[in-house]
C-alpha cells in the first residue's frame, strides 16, 4: 500500500467522510502549498499533546481551570449540563449563554453497558451542593439517552434546593413546518408559549 | 487562539469540508483513540516525503518510474492524457483501462495565464513520437479548458501516425433523463449508438 493510499484510507474513516471526499483532500496536499499539509500534521500533533480535561466541568481546555470556569464575570450560579465537550463549543457559539457549563461524557445507554457511575454525574452533585448553584439546565440530546439521562438527573436533582430546566424542544428556526417531524411538531405544539411576552 | 480552534481553522480551509464538519473531525480526534490522529498526522507527513512525480507519465508516485509505467503486462501502445493526477485514480478505479497514462498538470486557460507551454504538452508528443504509440485518448475534463486543451492536443497529434480518440459525453449511468442538463442531454443525443452492436 502506497502513503498516498494510506492516507486516504485513513481520512475516510473520519467522521463525514467518504472515500471520495478522503481522495480528494489527499490529493489536494499534494496539489497546494506542502506548508498547509506540514501544519495542518503539526496542528493535530499539537493538539493531542496541549490538551487537558478541565477537573471542574470536564470540558476540553490547555489551561486548568479552563477557561470558562477561570470566567469571573460569569454567572456562577447556574449550570448547563451536556453530554460532550463538543456540545460546549455549539452553546458558546450562540452568545446567548453566561454561565458554568458541567459535561458529563456521555448519556445513559443501558444497551451499551453505559449507566451513571461512568459519568460525571457525582461529580456534579457535588458541584451543586458546594458551590452557590441556583439553576441546572440539562442539555442533554433530545434523544432516548439524553432523555434517559435528563430524568435521572432530575430525579437525583431533586432534594437539591435548585430549579432544573430542558432546553425548549420545537421547530428549528428558518424551517418549514410541511417538512418538521410528528414529533417534533408534536412537542412544538404542547410547549407553545404566549404569541406576545 | 487554542490548539483546538487552530485545528478547527485548518480542517476548515480542506475542499469540501465547512466549520461544522472541521469541528466534528477535531473533536473526533479527542474523543477516539488518541493513535487514530497520530498515525493520521504521521501518514501526511510521511505523503509529503514519500511523494514524487513519474518522469514518464506525471503521476504521483513512491517509485521511479511509477508502478503503471513500470508494469510491462498494460498496453504500451495506448496513453490516456488526463488533467490531474487523481484522474489517474478515478479511472484506474473503473478496472477498463489498461493502457498507459500522461498527466498534464492542468488544462489551457488564458484566463488564468496558463498556455500550453505551462503544461506537460512536449513530453506527451515526445513520447507519440518515441515510444510505439497507436492510440491517445483524450480524457480532459468537459468544461471549457478541458474542451480547449482536448482542440490543441489534437491538431498539435494530427501529423503523428496515431488515431486520437476523447473519452464519451452522454447521461450518467443511473441518471434520469429528467435531471440532466440540456447541454449533457444534447450531447448524448448527438453521440447516440446502435442499440444492438
Amino acid at each position: 500500500m502506497t502513503a498516498l493510499e494510506r492516507l486516504i484510507g485513513q481520512l475516510a474513516q473520519l467522521p463525514g467522510l467518504g472515500r471520495k471526499s478522503a481522495s480528494r483532500i489527499a490529493y489536494y496536499f499534494l496539489k497546494a502549498d506542502k506548508s498547509v499539509a506540514r501544519s495542518l500534521a503539526a496542528s493535530i500533533t499539537e493538539l493531542l499533546e496541549k490538551i487537558r480535561i478541565c477537573p471542574l466541568c470536564g470540558n476540553y481546555t490547555e489551561e486548568l481551570p479552563c477557561s470558562i470556569c477561570a470566567d469571573m464575570r460569569r454567572d456562577r450560579t447556574t449550570i448547563c449540563v451536556v453530554e460532550q465537550p463538543k456540545d460546549v463549543h455549539s452553546l458558546e457559539q450562540t452568545r446567548e449563554y453566561r454561565g458554568l457549563y458541567h459535561v458529563l461524557m456521555g448519556a445513559i445507554a443501558p444497551i451499551e453497558g453505559i449507566g451513571p457511575e461512568q459519568l460525571r454525574i457525582e461529580n456534579l452533585l457535588r458541584r451543586v451542593r458546594e458551590e452557590n448553584i441556583r439553576e441546572v439546565i440539562i442539555a442533554t440530546n433530545p434523544t432516548v439517552e439524553g432523555d434517559t439521562t435528563a430524568l435521572y438527573l432530575t430525579e437525583r436533582l431533586a432534594d437539591c434546593e435548585v430549579t432544573v430546566t430542558r432546553l425548549a424542544l420545537g421547530l428549528p428556526v428558518g424551517g418549514d413546518l410541511e417538512y418538521a417531524d410528528r414529533l417534533t411538531l408534536a412537542r412544538s405544539l404542547s410547549g407553545r408559549r404566549p404569541a406576545r411576552e
